[in-house]
C-alpha cells in the first residue's frame, strides 16, 4: 500500500485555503498511485482552534469543508483531523477526531482518547475522550490509527489511566498511523522521535505520522512528520519547518541512507523563530514590520530574524536616542542596519522628552529623577513607534527577552509593546548564543552589540547589572524556577545564593500584571510565558 | 448536630493569612459548641491557584498549612478544601480534595470526581477525577461530600458521564455537604440555587453549602453559601459579596422567616465591581487609584466606583483635555469630581502633541491627519496617567466598556492601558443602567454624561455613531455573538442586518490581538474577555 504524508500549513479558522489545499495533496496523491493520503489533526480547522470550536456554525463549516474534501476520495482514501459532534448525550459537545474519507463519503470516525490538558493544551475544555478505539481496515490493512497523544501515555510516569493502544492492539493492527499537532520546543524533535520508537518497539508495526508545518501565532509547528518501520527505524523524515509531502510504500520499509539529521540547538530556534514571524504576518494579511533599534543585541538579533523571514525591505528601524543613549550604541545600530540594507531613521527624543517634563512639572515640582523618567523615555519611544506603525501599516515588532520579562526588567506601554515578541523565549544567554550564530560566516551583528555590557541606557551609566544578578546566574534561576518547577528549597539546594534566589522568584511573580498585557510570544521552550503558563496576578506566593 | 459554615475571603498562595483566617472560625465555631465547621474548595491556598499548583513547593506549603490547622481540631472536626497528592502512579499529579480533620488530624480525603474545564476553568489542567467517592461518617451522621462541580451535573443536558451523588446515594448518606468556589456572574446566585435545589428534590436530604467570598484578579467570589432543609427550603443563606459566618443545627432545619434577597441585577453589578476594585488593591499591596476623566459616562462611572471601593481621598482623577475635547466634557468631568470630592487635576496635552508632531513631521510631512493621529492623543494621555502612577504610586484605572472592547474601538497603548479594567465586561447599554443606578437618589454623575452622544473627542465634531452601530444593536448582537456564540445565520434568522452583523463579527474576531495585551477585567457576564475567552489571534473566521 502506497501512503502519502502530507505535511501542510494550515490556517485556524481559513477553510476556504486549508480545503483547496487538502484537495491539491489528494489530486497529486492520487497521480502518483497513492492509496491513502494521510493529514494532520484538526487540519480541517487548523490547530488550535481554541473556543472557535464554541461556535456551531464553525463546527458546521468543518463538516462541509470535510463533505467537500470526500467527494475528491475516489480511487484513494484519506486520513483527515476533524472535530466532530458527540451525538451521545453526555459529556462535552465534541470529539477530536481522525474521519476516514473513502469513495466520495466520511466513511468512520475514530476519536482521540488521550486529551492533553498541560502546558499550552486545552483539548478538555471542548473534547469528551472516547475509550472505544477501533481498527480501521483498508485495502487489507488492518490500521491502529490514533491522535497525537494517544501514543504518549507510554513509559514510567504515565498522565493517563489508560492507552488507546491497549485496545487496538488485541484487535491485531498490521500498522500504526497517528495524526498529529505537535508544537515545537527546542528538544521535541528528539523527544517526540524516542516517542514514536518506543511505540514501535512496544506494538511491533510499522509507524505512518504526520505532523504540522506552519506557525499559529504564537505556536510553531516543526513538521518533521516521518514513517518507522518494524524495527524503530526511520524510512523517510520529513523537511522541518516547512511543508512537505513524502510517499512511502508499506511494501519496501527499508531505510533510507540517512535520515534527516536534526540541526543545532540554535539553529532549530532561529528557523523557528523565522518561520514564527513569517506566518504571523502572512496569517494576519501584513508585510511590513518596524522595530526601536537600540544598538544592543536584543533588538539587534530581532531585526536580522525579521529581516530573514520579510525581506531587508519590508523592515524599517527606528533609532530613538534619548540624552543618555551613548554614541556608540547609536554607531552600532547604523552599523547593523547598513549591513543588512534595512531601511532606519535616527529620531532624537529629547525635544518630546523635555516637553512631557514642561507639562508635568506643576505637579512634579522638585521630586528626584527616577523610574518614572526612564518609563517616560521608554514610553515615549513606543508612542513614536506606533505612530510609524498607524501611518505606514508597519507591525511593531517586541524585543524583550525572556530574562527581562521575567522579572520584568522593562518599561509597560514602553519597549514591552509590540504585535509580537520575537526573542521573549529566550534567555538572554540565549540571546547571545543566536548572535554568534547569526554571526558564524560574517560579522553581520556588529561584534560591539555582543561584547559591551547590556545596558537599558534610561539614565547616566546605567547598567543591567545594576539592577539584575549577572545574566549566567539569573538565567539559570530562571531556567530551574519557568521551565522545571524548581522551588526556593531545591533553588538552594543547588548552590544558589540565598538573596538572589529570593529576590529573582519574587520579581518574577509580582511582575505576573505586567506580562499578563503583553504581546504574545513565539515559543520555543518548554514552558514560554503566555497560553502556556497561567499564573496568578493578586497571588502571593515567593512575592 | 451544630454545623458551622465559614464563608471567607482568601488570598491565593498566602498560606500565613489563610491559615489564620481558618483557624480563628475554628476557635469561633469551638466557643459556640460547634461539632463541625465547613470551608469552601481549596481554602487553604485560595483559588484559582492556577499553575502555583505544579509547584511541589506550593503543595508542600498546602500541607504544612493542613497540618496546622488540624491541631485546633479537638473537639470539633473540619472540613477544608485542599490540593492532595496522586500517589496512584497514573494519571495528574493531585487531587482537588475536601480533607476531613477531627481529633488533631487528618482522618481523611474525599476527592472531587467533575473537573470543570470550561470558560474559566482549567481543573483538569491540574487534577485528576476520583471516581470512588466514600462517605464521611461522624457523630451519627452518614455525610455525603462534595466539591462545587460535583452536584452540577444534573438536569437534561449532562457534560460528564458519571455523577458522584449517584455513588454516594447508595451508601445511605443523611445530609449533604458541598465545598465550592462557585464565581459571580449576573445570573450566578439564582443558577447556583436551582442546582442546588434540584439536587435536594433528588436525593431528599439536607444540604450544606459553603462559597468562597471575595475577589481574585478578575474573579469575584460573591458568598451566598446556604444551608437548605429536605424539602429544598433555605434554611440559612449567608451574605453576598462579604465574609460571612453562620451556625447551623441539622435538629432545627427550620426555614427562617425571610431568605436573603437577591438584589436588583444593576445593585449586583455594582457591588461586585466595588469588591473587584478593594480586593485587586489590597491583595497587591495597593491603596490608591488613578484614572483618566474625560467627561463621558464609562470614566464617570468608574470613578464612582472607584471612590466608593477605596474612598474619594485614594482616588485620583486627571482631565486630559486636547484641542478637541468639548468644553462641557471638562465641566462635566469637574462637576462628577467636585461631587465625589475627588482630588484632580486639568493637564492639557496639547503641548506634547505638537511637540510630537514637529518631531514626526519630518517623516509624515503632509500625510493628512488620520487615526495615527487621533491614538496620538490617547497615548499622550496614557503616557501622563502612568507617569503620575510611577511617580505616586496610584494604580491606572481602565475604563473601556465591552463593547468598544469587543470591536475594537479604543487605543492600544492608550485608553487600553490601566492595571484593571473595571467595566470591561458591561456593554455600553450596561454602563448606563449603572449609571442610572448611581444616580438613583442623587445626580452624582452629572446628567450631561449621560444623555449626551457618546464621543472619543479625537477629531472635530466626532461621534461613536459614525464608526459603530447604535449601541442598543451593536450590544445585541455582541451578547448574541459573545455569550451564546451565535453565528452570522442565527444572527440573521433573528433579524439583525446582514451588513451590520459581518461588520460587528468582524471587528471582534480582528481585534482579538488587541485585547490579548489588556488588563484583566472585571468579570459580571457568564463570558467575559480574558481568561474565560481564548481566541486565536492568527485565525481567519469571520474576519
Amino acid at each position: 500500500m502506497k501512503i502519502a504524508l502530507a505535511q501542510l500549513n494550515y490556517h485556524v479558522g481559513n477553510f476556504e485555503q486549508n480545503t483547496n489545499k487538502i484537495i491539491q495533496s489528494i489530486r497529486k496523491a492520487k497521480q502518483s498511485g497513492c492509496d491513502l493520503i494521510v493529514f494532520s489533526e484538526l487540519a480541517i480547522c487548523g490547530y488550535p482552534p481554541r473556543d472557535f470550536l464554541e461556535f456551531a456554525d464553525f463546527i458546521d463549516r468543518c463538516y462541509q469543508s470535510a463533505s467537500e474534501i470526500a467527494l475528491e476520495c475516489h480511487q484513494i482514501a484519506a486520513i483527515l483531523g476533524m472535530p466532530v459532534k458527540n451525538n451521545l448525550g453526555k459529556g462535552k459537545a465534541l470529539f477530536n477526531s481522525a474521519a476516514f474519507l473513502c469513495d466520495g463519503k466520511i466513511q468512520s470516525f475514530h476519536n482521540k482518547s488521550l486529551l492533553p490538558n498541560y502546558d499550552i493544551f486545552d483539548e478538555y475544555r471542548y473534547f469528551e475522550p472516547d475509550y472505544n478505539s477501533q481498527i480501521l481496515e483498508y485495502k487489507g490493512h488492518r490500521i491502529a490509527l490514533t491522535i497525537c497523544e494517544d501514543l504518549w501515555n507510554i513509559g514510567e510516569e504515565q498522565l493517563y489511566p489508560y492507552s488507546p493502544m491497549e485496545t487496538l492492539i488485541v484487535q491485531q493492527p498490521d500498522l500504526m498511523i497517528n495524526i498529529a499537532a505537535s508544537p515545537f520546543n527546542v528538544n521535541q524533535a528528539e523527544t517526540r522521535k524516542q516517542i514514536l520508537k518506543k511505540n514501535v518497539e512496544k506494538y511491533r508495526m510499522p509507524l505512518f505520522y504526520v505532523n504540522h508545518a506552519g506557525a499559529q501565532t504564537e505556536l510553531i509547528f516543526d513538521g518533521g512528520s516521518m514513517a518507522l518501520n518494524a524495527n524503530g527505524e526511520i524510512v523517510s523524515e520529513l523537511n522541518y519547518f516547512e511543508e512537505d509531502f513524502r510517499i512511502v510504500d508499506t511494501n519496501n520499509l527499508l531505510v533510507s541512507k540517512t535520515e534527516a539529521i536534526i540541526s543545532s540547538r540554535t539553529e532549530r530556534i532561529h528557523d523557528a523563530l523565522v518561520l514564527g514571524i513569517k506566518d504571523y504576518f502572512s496569517k494576519l494579511g501584513f508585510t511590513k514590520a518596524i522595530l526601536g533599534l537600540s544598538g544592543g543585541i536584543d533588538s539587534a538579533v530581532v531585526l536580522v530574524i525579521a529581516a530573514r523571514a520579510l525581506g531587508c525591505e519590508n523592515v524599517k528601524a527606528l533609532l530613538l536616542p534619548s540624552e543618555f543613549s551613548s554614541q556608540h550604541s547609536i554607531d552600532d545600530a547604523v552599523k547593523l542596519a547598513e549591513n543588512l540594507g534595512v531601511s532606519y531613521e535616527i529620531i532624537k527624543i529629547e525635544n518630546v522628552f523635555a516637553g512631557f517634563g514642561e507639562t508635568l512639572s506643576p505637579f512634579f515640582k522638585d521630586m528626584p529623577f527616577d523610574v518614572t523618567e526612564e518609563n517616560l523615555q521608554a514610553r515615549i519611544r513606543a508612542v513614536l513607534l506606533m505612530a510609524f506603525s498607524n501611518k505606514f501599516g508597519n507591525v511593531l515588532l517586541n524585543t524583550s527577552n525572556k530574562s527581562e520579562v521575567a522579572v520584568g526588567y522593562g518599561t509597560l506601554y514602553g519597549d514591552m509593546c509590540g504585535g509580537l515578541s520575537v526573542i521573549g523565549d529566550l534567555y538572554k544567554t540565549q540571546v547571545y548564543e543566536l548572535a554568534h550564530f547569526i554571526n558564524k560566516d560574517a560579522e553581520i551583528i556588529p561584534l560591539n552589540s555582543i561584547i559591551k555590557p547590556p545596558s537599558a541606557e534610561l539614565r547616566p551609566d546605567q547598567k543591567d547589572s545594576d539592577s539584575l544578578p549577572e545574566y549566567e546566574i539569573l538565567d539559570a534561576i530562571l531556567y530551574n524556577y519557568i521551565e522545571l518547577r524548581k522551588g526556593p528549597r531545591e533553588l538552594l539546594s543547588m548552590g544558589f545564593d540565598e538573596a538572589v534566589v529570593s529576590k529573582t522568584l519574587r520579581l518574577v511573580n509580582m511582575n505576573e500584571y505586567k506580562r499578563h498585557q503583553t504581546a504574545p510570544i513565539l515559543r520555543i521552550s518548554s514552558k514560554a510565558f503566555g497560553m502556556g503558563r497561567r499564573m496568578p496576578i493578586v497571588g502571593k506566593y515567593l512575592s
